[in-house]
């Protein structure tokens, strides 16, 4: 598979890129808005796994290049920017490619971060409506910390939960999923049950800042 | 402390009343609306732990009874019940006991189960909006599955988050949590990020649904 981190610059993009590349078989693709800094970035994160003896290539090209030459492609932009991007690349998109949203979208008060959803119920619902028909869209990774990610001397062990209405695609972002070392994939339903999902990532937050010695957590069910 | 599980005739009331009896020194009463199904169900539970070699003591009185006479008062009672029950009780509440609210509440659609917080913003808030000045609350106990708890064959590792504007009140609930083998509190920040906590019940359950071998799913952080 092909797979685009649009906003791949940032930080979620930059960790899902280097697991990714790192672990896996999968053509890793960075997509920026600025083509130029995408090309740049994918070059750092291919020294950066270089230094660590991972002999690997990673693209990088604006996000419409990105998305469309790829099969699989991953909004890891700022969740204010999700359903803007996924506009912008509609007409990149084929039939049959596979959408990912991570994004959740949070508040934050005097207690702490609060789950502070759009109206179409979750981002991944909001991403969904703005999407092409025939393109499915697979809500994944909103619970697992960036930093989580980057920091590679870090052994993952967390699940990625799943929810989407189509079951091949599923199925596709699944296996994307389980090639990282230290994911597993659980399947949460339909894509309207994303709310719960992104919910959780303002719990992790607040739970990192009650909690001494918790920081960059993930979640897992047993 | 002495604990009293209000609706401890339930099965979530019944599976911490069993951990509690069976793992604690603390004193287990449980509360009903009917004090004596209250003490038929306590013998049972008493009985339960006996014939797995636990030599234990769990009283059964009415909510009211039950209330007075504790330290710490669980609303172990469906989400519907929980504000009425606490009106119920208010009375038999003295300053410095703490509430505890294990509810969370939930509707469910063709896709699953779906958070479905009251006005006040989740089960815990509304529980406090209906409980006296003087008495703090704590959530705790929303995302450990029942029967994990009355399996007592079943070893746990689960977590149990606390939110909670006490300090104090959470550090009592929090001491009860991990006297019981197998689970561990953490601390989530004040009452007013109950909802995430409570918003991974129904997570729980869409999880078990749709992936094989899953059942009475607990949640770990890490």
């Amino acid at each position: 598979m092909r797979v685009a981190l649009l906003g791949g610059t940032g930080d979620i993009g930059e960790g899902i890129a280097l697991r990714l590349a790192r672990d896996t078989d999968h053509e890793v693709v960075i997509g920026s808005r600025d083509a130029e800094k995408a090309e740049r970035r994918a070059g750092e994160y291919v020294e950066l796994l270089g230094e660590r003896g991972h002999d690997v290539a990673i693209e990088g090209y604006s996000n419409s290049e990105a998305t469309a030459t790829s099969d699989v492609v991953v909004a890891s932009v700022p969740p204010e920017y999700a359903v803007g991007t996924v506009e912008t690349v509609a007409d990149d998109l084929d039939d049959g490619d596979v959408l990912v949203c991570p994004a959740t979208q949070m508040d934050r008060d005097g207690d702490g971060f609060h789950y502070d959803p759009p109206a179409e119920g979750s981002v991944a619902e909001a991403v969904a409506a703005a999407a092409p028909d025939g393109v499915p869209v697979v809500g994944a990774f909103q619970n697992v910390a960036a930093g989580a990610l980057t920091n590679l001397g870090n052994d993952l062990a967390a699940d990625v939960i799943l929810t989407g209405d189509s079951a091949d695609a599923k199925a596709t972002v699944g296996d994307i999923v389980e090639a990282i070392d230290g994911l597993r994939a659980l399947d949460a339903g339909g894509l309207a049950n994303s709310p719960e999902v992104e919910a959780i990532t303002p719990l992790l937050i607040n739970l990192a800042m009650n909690n001494d010695g918790m920081h960059d957590l993930g979640v897992r069910f047993q």
